[in-house]
């Protein structure tokens, strides 16, 4: 079994103290269910089925281009971040696997494999980093990496990402996500169409070293670090990516990186049609690529992503079988409950999509019944399903409550102790 | 020789009081270039061969959900809208096109093409129409047209796009242009992949009727008149269906039809590189598609689009041969003077366009230098063309001042007398 | 009594359907919401108390620029449409006054009144149009009405808002809402400062006519009809209003009038703070003033907005005292149904924010603690309160579904018997 | 005379092989000026006497949240940056002074005043820092600082802004100018109208030490480095803060702060007309507050914010004296390059509305001629006035070609041997 670094009793008094109230409103639910032909027990098993991953990088406090403000217990390194880690994942007991930065997690990968293992996670999607320059690193990527206009820099890019994935075949990861900053912040400063040829030419190289059982995920961004063009900056080029490459090569979608007011959810089943979605890296935003928790900004927005999801799971779309992790940055709430919580989101808005009634909509649709079809939607999306994400992770041993659980067993307070404060930076960068 | 509805003298006067300013600036403009070492008959060459369409529904006056407000001597039917078309191409000598709009520019054939001879205008891309529903129209397409749940209505829509094709043989036009206004208003309204999945099918259709020298033009719009999803609402999605079509399928871009802050001449870049570009719909917007004169928002914005396309032309980009149209929405000005400037305002873009130093620019980008190289294409900017264009037209027998010579022939007021003022209406749609 | 437009025994039938399941719910519920020492009843009072205008102009089907596809038995005149605001009135029981836009509906002002009181029905805030031309109008609003550049416009334009006044005195309405679309569409068409100046003197006129007890809302909206620059374009213009008219003028929020991603609680909260907020047009949008059904895109973000109506309610916010209107448009669904939808979605967002543990936040608040504060009022917003909006209706004699019962009892099929269909237009504006 | 860090031989022998040609362009510019009326002279005096401020902390090179790429010879210290500041001054002339960030730049003010006039240098504004932890500061700004929670951290940032008005003093400057981050990244994290009072209420205590010729600017921003409501969102905000502080507070308008679409001329327009346009931090973007430099992106947009201030110039607008300071962040160009660039497009944009025929446009204006009116401004905007500016600079002493003589004088070169490399960053903050 896997060590647990919450107490086992913290989370049983916890836990205690509202399995009454969560057995009676567990048992409302259902029989509300029931009346819509829905059984809560399905619906359960399969939430308790569904796992996100954390990214590595997300377990520390994040920050601005103006400033960052730690906290107390940052992880000072990788493996205090997979001790982070599996605190989430014991008291959620939805999120089993660590999404791994290159070079920021770079360490000895049998310590690394040991480290997870320990608590009973595993590995996701090895992430690339070509878009800061590593201590050391020879060539810089200020002006690009993939699509840089030096031959060597492009080569230095490939090579790095090649490594990332013999890092993660030692780790039993199965895929690379591959997200660069490449573009320009003036008019004129790149040749759009030959950027993109060399981004793609590089691309195919680190493609051609993927191992068959893997996949290989881009992430398309509008902007942000460039200002005026991105070399992937819209599921449109994503697609061009994936199907230049090969089967092997899926749209990645990050719910923050689109224009203002688009509709992502048909973004969604677009790449679902034309079987290229690789998956997800859940945020919530307001303006820009914000990376805020999950479902804080605009739940409904999410929950119609997973509209689409279920759809696909439940008609048996092709090849259908995304990634989902969590990509978001913490910067005024303890990253590990805001972690935790994300994931329940994911989880609620993954739950009410369960329960939409696939059959009527269809029949709402074909009818051009718009008013039944969208009420259709919101009647699944109004239910409260907190009965059953709290029954999931009570039933898997995790917390009815976890942040009440995280606090109550002040394990902040405990790192905070054990893990030296990151200095302060002097002032931002602006 | 055409005939011509604005009296030579007047045209004639009208430029003998310019000219002699006309050929000093043309000569001192003539020499910057030539330190730049350009050659300024050569652009100005390039520009007189360089025409935009004039969209038959242009020169009437628009309006708004709200209202709209007429102004004087509307034109009553196409001819009416031929002989306004006349006008613009005699005074601008850049429009030598007309594209018809179907059910609307419904007429004899052999009368239109006499009708358009008569002043030595041909037609450019035919235009179908199932955002509306035509009077007498058996089936509505308030629910969608070549996407609607009921094949009925998609029979309906194929076959009002195949009369377009046959129309448009018979008058030598050689493209049909396919804008729809499907979509919903609603989560939950329709299944965006099935919905797809019907365009899809239906389009394929019109496509197998597309005669071999012909083109299909399809047009993403963001949204409006559907206002959560459209079915074709990105370059992301027309890639898709021209993909899927077939080699005669390209996709057409207005300028209007983005979410805010979309790198409009990066999505150009990318169409171009995958041999998909159509052509333009030319306007200019600073909200949503709102349809007002080119370059009359966002100047530069169209220079760098025309910088995309002078370079495709000159780096000889495969099967690059885009259409040019405007189409615009004119409120509050006389719909002719509009034309007319942003006709010369689309050429303006091309002469600037063509102006930038390439060699100059290839050498920065290399380089990384991102300041001389936007310097470079601003430098190209900032060059004051009127000269050239207005050299080009008077070289060609028009105007030098296109809306001067305009106003002192009193078209509008002629017309006005001749065609009897169209109803307003009593209020909007709202 | 007032009339019914629906068969009593229709309501009593559907209801009795439901009547047991609801009561089970609303117990459920109850029980919930006192472990959160939450008194049902308490909040179902605040509900069955809580009403929403509705726009004449809203039961008729809307349209776009492009097209309008009409319905079945559309209104005919304001008698039709007060009819049919009245059956929204008796299934929601949440509808009790309407909204008149004149001259749209303008008519003998005693039979109005004859014909509202019939139904138990009052008259809510007279609304002026100067955005559109009248049959036989004198002077066109082509170019602006009370900014216009012209005396004769600007005084007609009053003269029209004091008409409304007057037919408002007679009706028993106490408010005017002005909604201007005055602005322009190319850069320099107006003097800014000149234009603004000259609204302002012209809403003064109007302003020294309104009577004691009655309050002026103005109105603003980012863009469209005009689609470069709109004088009342934000709330900051908006206040700026209300401040230089005087303590009886206030500004109006409709929640699809801002620019992009603007966050509208946030200026909800800022007009409370400083005395002037009038009131809202209430609807939904995903792109621009897309006047769809309220809560149909962001729920999240209406109960955001009611979350600081009921903060500034409980607080006692000084000469707090907002106006409810819906302001829709409703182009592929019935009209009556997504009124009665809409009314409830606003009474839904109420009875979300009603729940929120207010003492609880302000302490989360006064230490920082994000998370906590934000799962306070995302505790509140999961709550599904529909058992308290359906016994609400159901207690005040409404129907527990009105959909359903608007269906059962056949009304539109009738009306549209009754009403000739209104001639679809040939074609849109564009 | 002031001392100069460009050789004055290099600056001589640069504009010796520039001076013939500029000569004969400005006289061709002049002949056609003369033509309309405009005298080349009393244009050039203008711009000659014409300044925007440079900011000390643009001399660096700028970054994102996810990297900064060090560039050579970045300034070390306050004094550097003076000395880079120095070189932008001498070769474009259009920088006289500079802005100084407190406690950035922090050092003794005498030194600092001494640096100064070395060069001919004055300083502008001050600028306080509380959206960041300077080190060794006693509370963090995390939660806020004007606006936080905490009384003690309100304090602490009044105290911080009245010791940039005491350093400020010393060095002669006239202003403040307080921009702040405080806001929340999540729905209910702060009341907006407490947090707003207490923001209020701490620049009343700062508002009290201004000196009587002192004046306040306040600077709005809608985001960043706050994701869901920041304070000072946007100029209604910032307005109500001018009017409730008093006769010495403004308003400054970043032209990277607004909402997408907004019209930012307009807002310009109406704090000029309420007497509350403090002025302006000059710089471009395309999607958020990008930082790009001045013009780069809309540069038509940077034209029409002058030409609202000409014209207030030209009408003698109440009060009317904006400041102007660039606030660039300069992540791939040279920020001495940038800086002498963006001044140059500041004083273009300046020129070119100058030139606008005003008479002739408010005829426009009020016959509704909307077509002639924004040709009007056209005129002048397409006016190549680049002679005009060359001439300014070179006839007081600048280069004629500023980043050429800066290149030849290879000072980038020389400081980077003479100020050791800023170590880059291992990674960014994410």
């Amino acid at each position: 079994m896997s060590e647990q670094l919450i107490a086992a009793e913290i989370v049983a008094s916890e836990n205690a103290s509202r399995e009454a109230v969560l057995k009676r409103d567990y048992e409302a639910l259902g029989e509300q269910l029931s009346r819509r032909n829905i059984s809560i027990d399905d619906i359960r098993k399969k939430v308790a089925e569904f796992g996100v991953a954390i990214p590595s990088w997300g377990v520390g406090t994040g920050g601005t281009r103006f400033a960052r403000f730690p906290g107390g217990g940052e992880p000072r390194d990788i493996f205090d971040k997979i001790e982070d880690c599996a605190v989430i994942a014991q008291l959620t007991q939805a999120t089993p696997t660590v999404s791994l930065h290159i070079p920021w997690d770079k360490a000895d990968p049998k310590r690394l494999k040991q480290a997870a293992s320990r608590f009973g996670l595993r590995f996701d999607a090895m992430n690339s980093n070509t878009f800061s320059d590593a201590r050391d690193q020879k060539l810089s990527y200020k002006y690009g990496s993939l699509s840089h206009a030096d031959a060597a820099v492009r080569k230095q890019a490939v090579e790095h990402n090649i490594e990332c994935i013999e890092i993660g075949k030692t780790l039993g990861s199965k895929a690379l996500t591959v997200w660069i900053g490449d573009g320009s912040n003036f008019p004129g400063q790149v040749n759009f169409a030959t950027a993109f040829r060399r981004y793609l030419d590089a691309m195919q190289e680190i493609y051609a070293e993927l191992p068959d059982d893997w996949r290989l995920f881009t992430e398309h961004k509008m902007y942000e670090p460039a200002f005026y063009s991105t070399v992937v900056q819209d599921w449109g080029t994503n697609y061009l990516i994936a199907q230049e490459l090969g089967p092997k090569a899926f749209c990645l979608v990050d719910l923050g990186h689109h224009a203002p007011n688009v509709n992502i959810e048909m973004i969604v089943s677009r790449l679902i049609q034309f079987g290229k979605l690789g998956g997800f890296h859940f945020n919530d935003s307001k303006y820009g690529d914000d990376d805020l928790d999950a479902g804080s900004i605009d739940p409904y927005r999410l929950f119609l992503v997973f509209n689409e999801l279920v759809d696909a799971e439940l008609s048996g779309a092709k090849g259908f079988d995304p990634a989902h992790m969590l990509d978001q940055s913490h910067n005024v709430t303890d990253p590990i409950e805001s972690l935790m919580l994300s994931a329940v989101e994911v989880q609620r808005a993954y739950a009410q999509a369960l329960l939409v009634d696939r059959r009527a909509l269809e029949t709402y649709q074909g009818s051009n019944d718009a008013l039944m079809a969208t009420q259709t939607l919101k009647a699944a999306y109004r239910t409260d399903v907190e009965p059953i994400l709290a029954m999931a992770r009570f039933e898997k041993g995790g917390a009815i409550d976890p942040v009440s659980a995280y606090r109550a067993a002040g394990y902040r307070a405990k790192v905070s102790t054990e893990r030296p404060a990151v200095a302060s930076a002097g002032g931002g960068i602006v």
